[in-house]
């Protein structure tokens, strides 16, 4: 394990800030957080963010703090030339702005919900930065985890093969996936879950399967797919825990 | 999300320490693990246990220890009769003597290292006791994910569908899983790298995989597939990131 202890100056820091409860967050994040002189957060237009409401109790007055406000939001058809082209010039001007204070000797940490390599926002800016800088991720609790933590039934359990499936993807290849594992967490749902309710069914998987919304908040959902509400947002997921081996 | 501060009179809770760096651990566990009378732990037979390691900083002298010793190593084959029904009997009496506790309104922490429902030791004991008692799950850092952070390409981005394969699976079914998956972790790895390592050959695959050992660990050790040891520990990976679109 590289040293991370005290802070390196000049390092982009990925850090995972877990699930949603501000509780869920390591003793390795926190400290992060208080530590870097810069801390950085993706959000809307209109402010906020999910990653710095959870990171708030470890950051100081005199830190800078630098939000990274996305041009468009994401549930517009990722395909559009225009979506592509407006989302990667943001991530060009975020990834300038971080490199002004890492080129300084400034560290900045750059918070991210759940875990930072697991569908993460801080990958964009990491790829764009990762041969000028030392950087450094630190992983946290996933949604996915959080969300299983919930139901009655473990995920995986001895030889179960978990997949997880953005609910984003085409039918055929959401089929292809699920109808190999064991167990599987389908992420983002959002619009897509009445496409999926159906090829879960026609699998003969509904059953088992189980609707989460906002995973460890103050406004977790926790429902059998069968009771699912008729619009899910986009932090929604669903989880089909292993059909392995049960005592 | 259900109330759990303070602490349930009896209930039993699933305790997450995360993959093995004591700063991985979340501030919910670390609370957990002091607030709860009774902490357990699954051992070896000759003691120690990484799950304890990893929480020793939370503990106080107050509380009761209870360890649950191992009978015989995981690594025996676990589709001997003899095997099964001792590791069986096992699980009955340390469900036994957790249940002692909780039937006395005393709450016992159960150590778990990674995430309880993720492969865990504890869900044997939960299984056994989830009709009986209330029974709480604090999600943990996975050691994947804690792997993948010390990789130069992050895990999943985008549409990437991730499959997570127990290394102790049959040939065809390990080829099976990750023939149509875009990232890939492969866990409990042991004497089944020359097999794992052969099928990511025939798959095309090997180029970009990495062998990761004890993730966050001070012994932790990150190589390319192609630069493995011999011999990998049990709790040894094969990390695959997603194929998906790079910039």
């Amino acid at each position: 394990m590289s040293n991370d202890h005290p802070i390196q100056p000049g390092c982009l820091y990925g850090v995972g800030t877990g699930p949603g409860d501000p509780e869920l967050i390591t003793l390795k994040a926190a400290r992060l957080i208080g530590e870097c002189p810069v801390v950085a957060h993706f959000c809307r237009r209109n402010g906020g963010g999910q990653a710095r409401r959870i990171a708030e109790a470890h950051l100081r007055a005199e830190q800078v703090e630098l939000p990274l406000a996305y041009p468009v939001t994401t549930e517009l058809p990722h395909g559009s030339d225009t979506y592509r082209e407006r989302i990667e010039a943001f991530f060009d001007e975020s990834a300038d702005a971080l490199a002004e204070h890492l080129a300084a000797g400034r560290s900045v940490a750059v918070l991210n919900e759940g875990d930072p390599f697991f569908y993460g926002s801080f990958m964009h800016v990491y790829l764009r930065l990762r041969d000028r800088f030392p950087t450094r991720v630190i992983p946290g609790v996933l949604s996915a985890t959080a969300a299983a933590a919930q139901l009655p039934t473990p995920l995986t359990m001895r030889d179960d093969v978990l997949t997880v499936i953005p609910g984003t993807l085409p039918e055929a290849d959401l089929r292809d996936a699920l109808a190999d594992t064991d167990a599987a967490v389908i992420m983002k749902v959002g619009s897509h879950l009445g496409q999926i309710t159906r090829v879960l069914e026609e699998l003969g998987l509904r059953e088992g399967a189980w609707y989460v919304a906002k995973a460890s908040m103050e406004a977790e959902e926790v429902r059998p797919l069968a009771e699912a509400p008729e619009r899910a947002p986009y932090f929604s997921m669903i989880v089909l825990p292993g059909r392995g081996e049960r005592r």
